[in-house]
């Protein structure tokens, strides 16, 4: 392969997306950042938006504010769903934090299969989502059913066929694997799934922004997902949740606040749920994470998911063929290696992994750290470019060659 | 009484927390803005930290900002703790909605009371509480026991008391009634709660940072707030809970978040709850609304609540004289007429109300209407002026002289 500098740049000018980096806040050039899939950059437009927000609604116009604010939380789920997701309007909505909205998607799932024992995830789902259902497991006395998954592979399907029969109520899992990056087959396990019974709850938080994912090819039922990580929505952002149109007036979910009530500024006694997508709201909605999170799904959408997964995976590619070439069996690849079986990111395997990585952000490159042992590269493709990628490699290569991260105390990350 | 505007401005000279005013972002100085309860004012330290906490920390800091965000659900709740609530610090924590914190403590009271079969509220809690409460109660198959609260006077003990029985789990009631302003007397309730072995969950969103709630002296057991009224956190900023130290390690929430987990970024597998009141948080906090809620609480501490409430209560006190002596029985107040007894926002009854309401928006005075034929008057005491008070029901004052309201229609608001 062609290793030089000269090729990286080559590969920039020839990106159908590679001018929507124009439209990001970078104060600085020199931070190669491989960590957009934690945290993504700040898009201009909504520093602009937060400055309006703040000075001219919440400011100026207060109270009244919420004349426009009350609807944002849907303006984003449209958003969202016509573009970044690809189902009807209505079907998705923003709401509370990832953690919440699992808990009321998967209690509102457990109701509308009453009598059923089981709930079904494996041990590679993001731990929010494992503790969400094992709260849920032992408060209502059913049966947690944890499938192992190999960590580089990612979820198999068979070993999620094997494990469901009759009594699984839901199926609970990541569609884009938060370690390794592999994509898990939503169509293959829904329909698995949807021939027992059972209902399918998917985790977004790495998929949403970066592939296209098949909620509507699949039929899955229910989904979750942030909007800090590709979809640029800011730390803390509030998250997003998917119920597919045909379930909505079916499923009720446990906490009944204001927002999810019918009639909600009647006030009146006694709680209705309301009859759309709202019904999964529960309390006043942060309006700043809110605007945050649809200034970031609109610059997501204009770009257009067909690119931004085509030049994902030419990204990703491209790290692991530079890493190949250079590093060797010193850094494994610790994924998939076809590009259609992974999101956005990249994760390499190295015993010094935890050092290495504290080396790189010492050398002003941002990666991310995971167990076991792995060192993850995420490769947000509305900004990242191939220089940056080229140019990050590059620093991983001196660091490994010269062993200077052996400097470096090994210990565990509290940043994630 | 006097009721030139000459002396609305002495009084202005006396006030000892006058200068707070010139530290908020007023572009519109004609408007006079009574809804400081349903929405604060915007400070000028939160407009520079947002800016600071947008550009240097998402943008250029970008994940390496969690360093400092892990910590600002904490340090909010520290600030509310010492200056706002007046509790130890380690007993209050930012976190999610009001709703999705009521049932979070509403859920770890009634698991904490097994076998108990009764909640007990009034008819009078603000909707989202009784939502909340109606629906754990029809999920876990006990009984809402509802007290029949006088809308203006407040919530009886005497009625509560006579609710209470050893079948009693938890009872929820607000301290400061969001119409009438009535302040509930946290510490007789709570002593009769005790009484049964019940545990006591008060919503504190029209007392934080407006009176002085005795949670310590009562011995309150759970509390939950919001940030955005008198606390001036902005629009859906996160709200706050409180869980007295010693029943931390006993109680613990349905949501099994990651931030709730011991040793969160361990990601290991099994939910462990966190020692301290880490363990009722649940998701990724959000950090631009955290941001606002701390400089919200920050300034709200730098006054103080004595000052504050006493001036609420001398400005409640003035715009009742005021209603007194120019419109006489053609609007009643309707809430407590002891300034001891009430919150900083006064109501009255009219039966044009609505219509009221919508002639004072048109002149440039921000009240808000609530049922039945109520008109409520939020007086925050940081940034309101006895000026703007005179102004305010002078301008009140014409259009129910003039019957200008007439022309307006009569419907119900959205906006609460």
């Amino acid at each position: 392969m062609d290793t030089t500098r000269q090729y990286a740049q080559s590969l920039d000018a020839q990106d159908s997306i590679g001018h929507f980096r124009a439209r990001f806040y970078i104060p600085d050039e020199q931070l190669v950042y491989f960590d957009g899939n934690s945290l993504g950059r700040l898009p201009l437009a909504t520093r602009e938006r937060l400055r309006e927000a703040v000075d001219r609604e919440w400011g100026h116009e207060l109270i009244r504010g919420w004349d426009s604010w009350i609807d944002l939380a849907r303006s984003v789920g449209d958003v969202l769903a016509s573009s970044v997701l690809h189902v009807p309007p209505g079907e998705v909505i923003l709401s509370d934090s990832t953690s919440v909205n699992a808990y009321k998607l998967a209690a509102a799932a457990l109701d509308a299969r009453p009598g059923r024992g089981v709930i079904v995830t494996d041990d590679d789902n993001f731990p929010t989502d494992r503790y969400v259902l094992e709260g849920l497991a032992k408060a209502r006395g059913l049966e947690l059913r944890v499938i192992e998954t190999d960590v580089d592979a990612g979820v198999d399907p068979d070993r999620v066929a094997a494990a469901l029969d009759d009594d699984v109520a839901l199926v609970c899992l990541s569609h884009v694997a938060y370690r390794s990056g592999a994509i898990a087959d939503m169509v293959a396990i829904t329909t698995a799934a949807h021939r027992v019974g059972a209902l399918t709850l998917w985790d977004l938080c790495h998929s949403a922004g970066a592939v296209r994912v098949p909620l509507r090819e699949s039929g899955a039922d229910l989904a979750v997902g942030c909007t800090y990580k590709y979809l640029n929505g800011g730390p803390g952002a509030p998250a997003f949740l998917y119920v597919r149109e045909d379930l909505q007036a079916e499923l009720r979910q446990p906490i009944w606040g204001w927002f999810g009530r019918k009639d909600q500024f009647a006030m009146g006694a006694g709680y209705e749920p309301a009859g759309s997508i709202d019904r999964f709201l529960v309390g006043t909605p942060p309006v700043l994470g809110g605007y945050a999170a649809l200034e970031g799904a609109r610059i997501t959408a204009e770009a257009g998911l067909d690119a931004l997964a085509a030049k994902g995976a030419a990204l990703t590619d491209y790290a692991i063929d530079l890493a190949a070439a250079w590093l060797g069996d010193r850094l494994t690849l610790a994924g998939p290696a076809q590009a259609e079986r992974r999101g956005s990111h990249v994760t390499f395997r190295a015993p010094e992994a935890w050092q290495i990585c504290q080396a790189l952000k010492a050398a002003g490159v941002i990666p991310d750290f995971r167990t076991p042992e792995r060192l993850r590269i995420g490769l947000a493709p509305l900004y990242t470019r191939f220089a940056d990628v080229h140019e990050g490699m590059t620093r991983l290569r001196e660091i490994v060659d010269s062993g200077s991260y052996a400097s470096f105390e090994a210990s565990l990350s509290r940043v994630t």
